[in-house]
C-alpha cells in the first residue's frame, strides 16, 4: 500500500480538451495502479461545477466571475477552434462516434478508481465558488497538500 | 544502457512556440544522453503531418478537422500575438537571423538524437488523421506506451 | 544541504493567472525548504521585465516586440475572461479583498525566500530583451542550466 507509485495532475486550465487529456492521463495511470490525484485550481475549478444553479449568498464580483464561468464539465470550451462553441459539439460528435468516454463519464470513472479529485480552497475564495456549488464527493484542500503529494510522486503534471 | 536518465514530454498544444519549447528541450535532454519521448496528443499531432495533401478516406466531420487544422510544423500559429500570422512569420525571422534552428530543423535533430517521437491513436482517432498523413519514421501508442514510460522517467512535462 | 529537495517550474505563459499559480506553487515549495528554480522562457519573461521603458538599442522588429508586450508583472493579461483587461483589474480587486498577495509581492517574497529566478538567455536573443529591462537579482541561462536542475528534482513543472 505504502509503496504504490504516484501521479498527480495540477488542472489549470478550464477547457473541455485538456481536462479530457487530465482524465484520461489520471484513469490510465489509476488503472495501472497508480495513486493519483488531480488538484483543481483557478479555471479548472469549473470542470467540478454542477450543472444547475446553486442559490448562495455571495458578493457582486463573485456572482459576476460564477455567471461567466463554465457551469460544469458540460458546458466547457475548447482550447482551440472553440468556434462559439461549435468545436465542443463537434468533439463531443465524434467522441460518441468512436465510443470515446464523455468528460461527465471519465470524471465517474476516476471517482470509481479512488482518483483523488481535490478542489483548491484559495481559488474557490478568489473566484467566488462555494461547496454547494461543487460535485459531491471530492476534497477541499491548499497548495501545501498539492505539494505533499508531488514531492512523494512520479509523475507530476501540470495542464 | 538500463541506467540512462528518461525524459518524457507530451506536447498537447498545436502552437509554434509550445512545439519550438517542446523541441528545444527534448534536444537539449537527449543531448545530455537522456532517453527522451515526445507523445503528441490532440492539436500537438498537427506538429507532426506532412506538409501536402494526402489522399485519404474519410468521414465528413474528420475531413472539416482535416481541413481546419494547420497542416505541419511550418503552418503552425503562436499561442500569443499571432496577429493573423504575422507573429509566427516576425518569430521566424528572429530566429534565422538569431541562427536558432527551426521548428522543421529541431524535429530532424530529434530523430537524429533519437528522441522517440509518438503519435497517441486515441487522437487520430478522433480526429480522423491517418498514419499517411503523419511524417514518416514516428511511432504509435497510446496513454499505457505514455506512461510506462513516464514512471520511470526523472522529468516530466506537458506542453 | 546536499540533501533538499527540489522543485523546477519552466514559465513559458506570459498570463497573469499562469504566473501567479506558478510564484504559489514555488513559494509553497520553497516555505516547504524544497530548493525551487522558475526559468522563464518565451512570454514567462515579461513577468521579469521592469515597469519603465529601459533606454537600450535594438533592431526593429526587437523594437516591435518591446512595444507589444506587456512591461511588467502589474501589465500582463488573463488567459481567460481577460475583456480587455477588465479580467485583470477585478482578479487584482478580489485578490486584495481576500488579502492574497498580489504577483509583486509573490515575486518579492520567491526573492526573499531564494527561489532561483533565471531568464532563458535564448528567447531573450529572439525577444530582443537586454539584461538592463529586467528586474534586478535574477539568473541568466539556458537550456542546458534548466535540464541540470530538473534531473535532480522531484516535482517538475512547465506552465
Amino acid at each position: 500500500m505504502e509503496n504504490k507509485e504516484k501521479t498527480t495532475i495540477v488542472l489549470f486550465s478550464g477547457e473541455l480538451d485538456k481536462a479530457i487529456a487530465a482524465f484520461i492521463i489520471a484513469n490510465g495511470a489509476a488503472a495501472y495502479d497508480h495513486e493519483v490525484t488531480i488538484f483543481f485550481t483557478f479555471w479548472g475549478l469549473n470542470a467540478l461545477r454542477k450543472d444547475q444553479k446553486i442559490a448562495v449568498n455571495k458578493g457582486l464580483l463573485e456572482k459576476i466571475f460564477g455567471k461567466m464561468m463554465p457551469r460544469g464539465a458540460n458546458k466547457l470550451g475548447l482550447s482551440k477552434m472553440n468556434f462559439g462553441g461549435m468545436g465542443p459539439k463537434m468533439i463531443k460528435h465524434v467522441m460518441k462516434k468512436h465510443n470515446a468516454l464523455s468528460l461527465p463519464q471519465l470524471i465517474e470513472l476516476a471517482q470509481e478508481q479512488n482518483v483523488k479529485l481535490v478542489a483548491c480552497t484559495m481559488t474557490m475564495d478568489l473566484l467566488g465558488l462555494q461547496q454547494e456549488e461543487l460535485m459531491d464527493g471530492i476534497h477541499y484542500a491548499g497548495v501545501a497538500a498539492y505539494l505533499g503529494d508531488a514531492a512523494d510522486a512520479k509523475v507530476n503534471l501540470f495542464i
